[in-house]
């Protein structure tokens, strides 16, 4: 039966992250359980929502866990309550032993506290990944292209396999897109070394826990896949998350060089503008935002009858080819401005039944990003 | 119709703080408005839920408004709505003006926003509160009161009066008392050059309302009372909340100083024990936590069978009279440490079944504290 003591603090952020992945209500009861098992030279905490699961290591040779073993074993605890007892101990400490009939007592300071927890035998096995031959990636750049693409793909489940992000490695290209049909979002980076091909549909909530969980101490993250899974690995943390079945559509034919106008904005200030008309267009169903470009001005106009209208002069860099007006929900231009951490943007149309795209304007050839006007009158 | 230009960022602080009294869903769906009214010398911005209502007047001697009233008027607009709008705007000043039916045009930097709103006579009349022979306290002193007295106000209907904090002004003495039956708190306060004399019941709710739209940088504030409403006014904000009716319970009666058993705590430390101690007994319902007051040791304990058990021993700073053991809910003690600012609580108790009281080892004349105990076995 086990028996460990450790560093609160540590063990707590340790708790903390692993939690992530377990979610509170689950239609597996079992599943907002975190696993703790103990070896001879580790203690390791699993946790796992069946969509995503965490494994958590703290070595003994973790010089600031503090981490002594004497005996080893394993356990189901209660998550949320578990991390709440321990969030509460008094010392900087705490002891925890297991006793008969799968208890466990944590002892810190004063404090002595019996915790009732479960066999490990009912929680269920995680399906496994192989680890050999990883893709390694620097994580700051796989959270940045996660940032860049995740958030255009669908919340919706009525069309699955648009819920998540689709990642192509194939001729040293790693392509990423997502698209919820109404805007799409696309970002391509150069692996000079790698020799890795795959193709697989993540989902993008794991991609944004993932991204939570690997902080920005992490330098750099091993990726390995199975035929449903795909393991992130760093030094300490396991992160798993399955695939999405099915075939991602075709994003290319979207995408052309062809293009009648041209506007370049300062990213900011075109944000901001969308934002005051994302007020008072929302106030209408399906309410947008009317854009009018003509030789000497660029503006943008809603009409929400019931609440009232907005009239605003854009302040553009530049601007080439024909006048157009074009309208389109304004929500959709707002996020995609806020993935785009360049200082200015530029924006092509074609028609105002075409998409447009918007492109950094500092990095055209790797990130590019597509929205679909709405036909009014 | 009004007319007139300001700073954005001060104008917002006033609408936000007006909008304390504001809620979005009200019965009345008028007074989901906010009231702004431009007179040749200040704009008054006034919000109300039917229970408090704020005044805020903005005066053009006020120099950092930058204030210039072209035109005076009023008008009644949609409170979250138009703060949202005011918030987006892009540059430091905002121009509004009044144009036909009921709209008003709102313009900063190239941005220009049109807004319905209605029309003043459909906002209900708020009471009026005469002001004459105010009461005039420190803020921070009214402040600290309420925060000591108004958690321990009930929080349930089936008692309306027990949901008010009582307060009496007579013989130089300001007494404030709250109880929802399990718990009472009672803070009492010198007020020698006081005249006043009052006796009424004002929502617990108000009143910590009032203390977060009262902010620290309002050194005193005036007391106004007509029969049915109370105006807490500094110079620009008036603070207007209704009294509760009915007659408050006798609390003086169970308010002893007979007590069989004493025992000094270090406050923090004591919560910090509660707060694990409410962690388990809150897992069973009407949980509870039971102290055991021995010659040598005083101790925690919480069996909760579901899902474990608290056994601890506290730290006391002085302990006399007779052994004890006593149940209570840990919530209360948990609250009532918090109101406590002293480092240390003087805990009295007369039997396990009598309430036993708390009382700041550095004030114990003018704050007490009290809590029922849970008759177990």
């Amino acid at each position: 039966m086990l028996k460990f003591s450790i560093n609160k603090s540590l063990f707590l952020q340790a708790l903390l992250a692993t939690k992530r992945a377990i979610a509170s209500k689950n239609a597996i009861p079992i599943l907002s359980s975190l696993k703790l098992e103990v070896s001879s030279s580790a203690i390791t905490l699993t946790g796992s929502n069946g969509q995503i699961s965490i494994e958590n290591t703290i070595p003994t040779s973790n010089e600031n866990a503090g981490l002594l073993i004497s005996s080893t074993g394993s356990i189901l605890l209660e998550a949320s309550f578990f991390i709440n007892v321990v969030s509460s101990l008094p010392d900087v400490s705490v002891d925890l032993e297991e006793i008969d009939h799968h208890q466990i007592v944590l002892k810190s300071g004063k404090s002595e506290i019996t915790l009732k927890g479960k066999d490990v035998d009912q929680y269920p096995r995680l399906q496994e990944v192989g680890t050999s031959n990883p893709l390694v990636l620097e994580t700051k750049l796989l959270k940045t292209l996660i940032a860049e693409t995740a958030f255009a793909a669908s919340q919706q489940e009525s069309r699955p396999i648009l819920t998540g992000v689709h990642m192509v490695l194939a001729n040293q290209e790693f392509k990423a897109v997502a698209t919820d049909s109404h805007r799409m979002s696309q970002r391509k980076l150069r692996l000079e070394d790698s020799t890795t091909e795959f193709d697989v549909v993540l989902p993008s909530r794991s991609l944004r826990e993932f991204s939570a969980v690997f902080s920005d101490d992490i330098k750099t993250v091993e990726i390995y896949l199975s035929d449903s899974q795909v393991l992130f690995k760093s030094e300490h943390i396991s992160f798993y998350t399955r695939m999405l079945e099915g075939t991602y559509p075709d994003t290319d034919r979207l995408l052309t060089n062809q293009f009648e106008t041209e506007v370049v904005f300062k990213t900011e200030s075109l944000r901001h503008a969308m934002e005051r008309a994302f007020l008072i267009s929302n106030a209408t169903q399906n309410g947008t935002v009317r854009l009018e470009i003509e030789a000497d001005k660029v503006s943008a106009h809603v009409n929400s009858p019931e609440v009232g209208k907005v009239n605003e002069e854009l302040e553009t860099l530049s601007q080439s080819g024909s006048d157009l007006t074009i309208s389109f929900n304004p929500t959709y231009l707002i996020e995609a401005l806020k993935a785009l951490k360049s200082e200015s943007v530029t924006v092509r149309f074609i028609s105002p039944v075409r998409p447009f795209t918007l492109t950094p304007a500092d990095d055209a050839e790797n990130f590019i990003q597509l929205i679909t006007p709405v036909r009014t009158n």
